[in-house]
Formats: C-alpha cells, sequence, structure tokens
C-alpha cells in the first residue's frame, strides 16, 4: 500500500446575519410565557418524532408537551404528536428549505396555544448541517443522533455537537448489530463541547428515558425560578 | 380521542441561479474524458463511503473508481478511501456548507487525475435536502438510504428520490430489527420517481452489492457509447 497525500479545497461559508433578533423576540416571549423551549435537531430519520412520542408519554401529568413540526412536505409528524397527546401542535411545511428560522416559528408562534404548553420542542428539518446556523428562540439545542448513524458522527459534523446544549443517542437497542465504539463517540463530543450532558434511550424499548425526562424538568424548573 | 385541525404555514422557497452553467463546463469535461460521474447524496450515516469502499472492492479490475470526498470537515473519509484501492481521491472541506456546489467540483477536478477513473463518485455533504438544488455536472444521481432511517423517508424528503437517477437502500441487515414497511418504501418512491431502479445492498454482508455493481458498469458502457 502506498502513502497518498490528502490534497484538501477549503470552502469558506458565508455569514448570516438578521434571523437573530426574530430569535430574540421568540425567546422572549417563551420565557414570558414559562415554556421551555427545544430546538431538536438531527439527521433525518434519527428518531425525532419517536423521541417527542416517548417523551409525552414518559412525562405523563407532571408537564404539558407542546410541538412545533418543521418539515419540507407533509402533516404526517404533526398529526402522530396530537395523536399522542400533545397540549398543542402546528406544522411547518418549508417548501424545500433545510432549516427552519426564527420568523418561521414566530408565525407558528402566532397560531400555538402557549397556554397548553410547559415545555415547547421546536422538530427541525432532518440535517446535521444547516439548523446549527439559525436560532429560532429556543432555550435548549438538542443534537439527537441514532446508533446506527455510527460514532464518528461528531467528527464529520463538528458544529452541532459544539453548539448543543444537551445531546441524546438513539436506538441504542441496535449498538450490538452495527459497529458503533462508544469511546470514540464520547471523546469526540468531550473535545468539541466540555461537560454537554449526553443521554442514551431507546425509544423502541423505553430504556434511558427516566432519566432524560427527568433533565427535562429539571431544566423546565430553572427557567421558571429565574423567570 | 378528539380530532385535531392540522395548521400548515407555507413558506415558499427562493430561487437557484448561476450553479448549472458551472455544472454543464463540468459534466462535458467528464463525458470527454469517458468518466461516469455519480452524485452520491444521503443523510449522514447512511454509508456513503462504505458503499465506495465496497463498490471499489466489487468492481475489482473491471473499472477504477475515483472520488471526490466533500465534508464540512476533515479528510477521514479520503484517506480511508485511497487507502480501499481508490484510482485518485480528493477532499473538498466546506467549511460549514452544507452542500457541495460545481465550482467546487470544478476547483476539485483540476486536482484530480481523471485517467486513473472510469467511474467518479463525488460524495456529497450528508444531507437530504440541499444537495437535491445543486447540480454538480454528474451523469447520475444517486440517493442511498439507510433501513435504519426508516420507510418514511420518500416521504418526509420527496425532492431528493424524484430528482434521482437511483435508489439504493443500505444497512437490509438491519431490517428485522427496525420497523421498516418495505411496501410503503416502494410505493411512495414509484409515486414519486415512477421505473427508477431500487438496489437492495447490505455493505456489512455484502448482500446486493454484484446487482449494483453490474448496473453501475452498464451505465458506464452506455456513457462511453454515446461518446
Amino acid at each position: 500500500m502506498s502513502v497518498h497525500a490528502v490534497r484538501i479545497v477549503n470552502i469558506v461559508e458565508s455569514l448570516l446575519i438578521g434571523n437573530d433578533e426574530a430569535a430574540e423576540v421568540n425567546r422572549a416571549r417563551l420565557k414570558a410565557a414559562g415554556v421551555l423551549t427545544v430546538n431538536l435537531m438531527s439527521s433525518p430519520g434519527a428518531g425525532k418524532t419517536t423521541l417527542i412520542l416517548r417523551t409525552i408519554e414518559t412525562l405523563g401529568d407532571r408537564a404539558r408537551l407542546g410541538v412545533i413540526e418543521g418539515d419540507i412536505a407533509g402533516s404526517i409528524d404533526t398529526e402522530k404528536v396530537l395523536a399522542g397527546g400533545a397540549g398543542d401542535a402546528i406544522q411547518i411545511n418549508t417548501g424545500g428549505n433545510c432549516h427552519l428560522e426564527a420568523n418561521m416559528v414566530h408565525r407558528a408562534l402566532g397560531d400555538l396555544d402557549l397556554g397548553k404548553c410547559d415545555v415547547l420542542v421546536i422538530e427541525n428539518v432532518g440535517n446535521l448541517v444547516c439548523p446549527t446556523h439559525w436560532a429560532l428562540g429556543e432555550h435548549l439545542k438538542l443534537c439527537l443522533v441514532g446508533a446506527a448513524e455510527g460514532h464518528d458522527k461528531p467528527i464529520k459534523y463538528p458544529q452541532i455537537f459544539a453548539v448543543s446544549d444537551v445531546i441524546v443517542l438513539n436506538k441504542i437497542d441496535l449498538i450490538d448489530h452495527v459497529d458503533f465504539d462508544r469511546t470514540v463517540f464520547y471523546e469526540s463530543i468531550q473535545a468539541l463541547n466540555p461537560g454537554v450532558p449526553i443521554f442514551e434511550v431507546s425509544c423502541r424499548t423505553g430504556e434511558g428515558l427516566d432519566a432524560w425526562t427527568n433533565w427535562l424538568l429539571d431544566r423546565l424548573a430553572m427557567l421558571r425560578k429565574e423567570g
């Protein structure tokens, strides 16, 4: 085997402006309403909607969960979370846009009954890249990863792991069927975002959902105490 | 259970211009060189790099495979495909950009030795949305999906399935461990893109790789016959 030089073409990203003010308006409104708001980001198929459904179920009477569903197309997820007991839910169809933006959330908040929500989960479009750059007005950024996606995702998509306030590793029931190296996964996240909480769950078996949900309730109590 | 009305906020996408001319320049150059070029698109963690490695292995002496690797960061995939026998390979780091664009590929082609490639695979950034909108100069768009992502991906991300020339369903060794409904998957693709070829493979077990690779060789022969 010969040694190959790796040649790299670096292309600098363009700057984003303007979205942050709209996000601040949303954030203040949600805080005033005492609604802890989570921007849920992941690859397509990591299990965002299923995590929402299982979180509603695990929370039970302890807190009501509202949902803003962001999708390219369709309203199947909003139907699912309303059927699954969400306090209120609204669908945003981005018509091809690869991420939600603060003004879209602002419009959705105009239609959402915040009086029926203690926690609001904004399910972003499935995408590990673009949502990272757009604040929505959330109090917490949650990065969800499915075990079948591989332990190298923090290395390949570092920004989302660096900016997230909490990371959930889902589908741990599949860990024995895929080559997932927990040490690499944890160490690469630690390097990008030291001390960030990481929860392992299986939405299929229910494993780990209590710990995740209790942490979320603690964060809700903190937000309301600050308020 | 009460019936809930689903409220939808539709946001119209903005138009993209300018990239297509650069793509045509790339496409003509690649065709003149007799190099069948595939734009490989998928979610993060669907197994793009592993499919490339297994395709190189299965092609053996029948065709040399070149690779352009698009990533947010890192060069681990380029190292892997060169070690795995790629004819030549080059890394593009997008510095945060969520998709490759034709001008990035144009720059990479300046450094790539096309004389060592019969087939060129351009591994796009892991993203089921943005790459759809950007022609690179490819002859074929390939959409790769991992079974663990779920059978509903064509419904949730319709554009990529609609524009692809071939679809590969990977990780079929996991099908028994996840709730994957083949009927829904196939029917929804058929509705979006009638007659598009779909290959089922497991890069882990090797199942299905011969059929996929033989199809690719047929397409290479067709390109050269047209030429």
